[in-house]
């Protein structure tokens, strides 16, 4: 049997990312790879008690066939909490439910191009959404990434370049992977070109209530009066990773589509888990939960910080996060990236090699992503320390 | 802002069904419309008390992100029952968890499909498989249902016109919507064009352990030597329809690079809810819950066939299911099938019109789907009496 896979399917690999993960079968390695958020975040003990109750009133309701959109009430909680939280949400928006960021990433991607389109990156970019857009059959073209978000001239060059550009996709607070926040003006500046060039920008936040530091930037959807952004969220680093569970709020006749094109792909999201969401939020004091992870993660991230300030060669510059889950190095030049990442490994350190984020998977890179949420205490002091120990080795 | 939707989706509407649930808000409406599973057929007690012990003793893995392939006891679970139950399962084989029956599908065309190319179906076939081949921008083509499945002259008649043909699309156990199973001989026909003309044979089973009455039939897959036959299967009718988990058993480069295209669409299924079933298949008698089932539906059937034969008028025509959850119906020509439907509405009694199932979603049908694993005995009883009223109405 000859298998004929199809041209946008064929090419494809498992993310870089994935192949690390098989590695870190082995127990004695320290994982700076993954983008796990911390185990302490999940609410075991209300999320436990409230599943018992759903169990004991609504077992029926909670183990049916339910409705593509997502459940009514979380779908409330989720317009609400837009709303004063973020300012987002105007009458020619929709709110639906998605099986984590990723499958609203996707069904956008799906519901607005054609084999061939364009959707217009950050470069470096998430891998999750660049693999989904070319699983799409979508080319993914890349715009420089700076300290404040996308060079502005180069996006509008890019998209006068790409005429069967339909997508814009920008991760504006706590870029990942380079950890950037865009500047108020350059998110302006980018809403007015999608607005010009009749483009929809796909704003992807997950990790918008991990602000540990600084002033918070309003969001591109906050500013949104004319459709022109969809807005992607999840509680995988507030409430449960594992339990799939994101939302899409963007102009309604965009996410009407995208409502068939979910039904298709899994009728709808575990029913359950958005039961057990909502009634967290009515329950459960969510900012004072949220509120726990930031100061979680600024310590975290702080620990990090100063073990690369005391240990790393200065040759090795590196970000200084003020949220998100993520610090992003680049090495000097004299350093061979590739086999940095193969001296770490050897060194039983996992970190993901920039060039896996990188729009054209071909280009090299300088950079390498590492992750202070998932490994503990104990294991970021031992691991920036291999780290610096493999960089001092090959200088 | 003009929303420049895709090809593919931008005529897609949500399917008929969907907007007939809409009108069943209407408590007072009988529907025989949905393919729910009944109630009754989800172990609420079992699943409560593991769902408690998991929080107890596994919190962490069962709230962190997990493996795009699927827990892994569970995938053991399935290739277990799979191969004992059914004799499925080769050594070029691979398992993985999906999320739902549904996801499968859409992977596999995904998959296998360039936009323009060929899904070979049954005609009528499940609203579900035909949406999700059009959302990946591939073309229906039916083959006309016989009373033990497809037409085999007609079948590689179409094969042949068709040579971007990549999939052939059967349910051949209990055919949703029309009930039918195919015979032995036309299966192992199906299989062997499929082999000789090079096209995957996708298997939709998920009604294989709903049999309550007559002989078994070896499913398609359990005769596959060649790795021509993609076998998907569910949870939804034994265990629960609402958490969504699924699994596919196929040739291993083609599952490989689904689990490729899964990967960009939700990551992995709702772990806890893996994990769920894989201690409820380990600590409970799953055979003799499925048995329950069958003996609830053995009767809920019977009760709605012996209606039909008291009440309703010979001209209309119907089958009697050995399994599943459906009745198929055939109004006599002199009955406009549309006006009908909407009579049996204002009686209050939903069912789904037959052109729902249709290839060719413009081609007329004098067809009704009904369902008897939902409703009560009560609605059954009233629901067949006010279907029976309709018809004599009209005549």
């Amino acid at each position: 049997m000859e298998y004929r896979i199809s041209d946008k399917m064929k090419d494809m690999k498992p993310s870089a990312i994935r192949e690390i993960f098989k590695a870190l079968a082995d127990p004695t390695i320290i994982s700076f790879a993954a983008g796990n958020p911390a185990p302490e975040s999940f609410p075991v003990a209300d999320l436990s008690r409230i599943s018992a109750d759903i169990f004991r009133d609504s077992s029926t309701a909670a183990l049916q066939y339910s409705i593509t959109e997502g459940y009514p009430a979380l779908r409330q909680d989720v317009i609400d909490r837009l709303s004063t939280r973020f300012g987002i949400g105007r009458d020619f928006d929709m709110t639906i439910i998605t099986s984590g960021g990723q499958q609203g990433i996707e069904l956008l991607c799906k519901t607005m191009c054609n084999e061939g389109d364009v959707v217009i990156c950050e470069n470096p970019s998430f891998i999750g959404a660049l693999n989904a857009f070319r699983s799409c059959g979508a080319q993914t073209v890349g715009v420089e990434l700076e300290e404040d978000g996308v060079n502005i001239e180069a996006l509008e060059a890019t998209i006068k370049a790409n005429p069967n550009a339909k997508i814009l996709y920008l991760i504006p607070t706590f870029q990942n992977p380079a950890g950037t926040c865009m500047s108020l003006e350059k998110r302006k500046a980018a809403l007015a070109l999608a607005k010009k060039y009749n483009l929809l920008i796909l704003e992807d936040n997950p990790y918008g209530e991990l602000r540990f530091a600084g002033e918070e930037i309003p969001t591109i959807k906050s500013m949104d009066e004319d459709g022109v952004v969809v807005y992607s969220g999840s509680y995988s680093k507030v409430l449960s990773a594992g339990m799939r569970i994101g939302f899409i709020c963007g102009p309604e006749p965009v996410v009407q589509k995208m409502v068939v094109a979910k039904q298709v792909e899994d009728v709808h999201t575990n029913i359950f888990f958005q039961m057990l969401c909502h009634r967290y939020i009515a329950e459960c004091d969510m900012d004072a939960h949220i509120e726990g992870i930031r100061a979680l993660y600024r310590r975290k991230c702080g620990l990090m910080l100063s073990e690369l300030d005391q240990h790393m060669p200065d040759c090795v510059k590196y970000t200084r996060p003020e949220g998100g889950l993520f610090i992003w190095c680049t090495l000097p030049d004299n350093i061979d990236q590739g086999l940095f990442v193969k001296k770490a490994m050897e060194k039983k350190v996992a970190v993901v090699p920039g060039q896996a984020f990188n729009c054209d998977t071909a280009a090299p890179s300088q950079c390498f992503r590492i992750n202070y949420s998932t490994p503990s205490d104990e294991q970021i002091i031992a691991g920036v320390g291999y780290l610096a120990d493999a960089v001092k080795a090959m200088l």
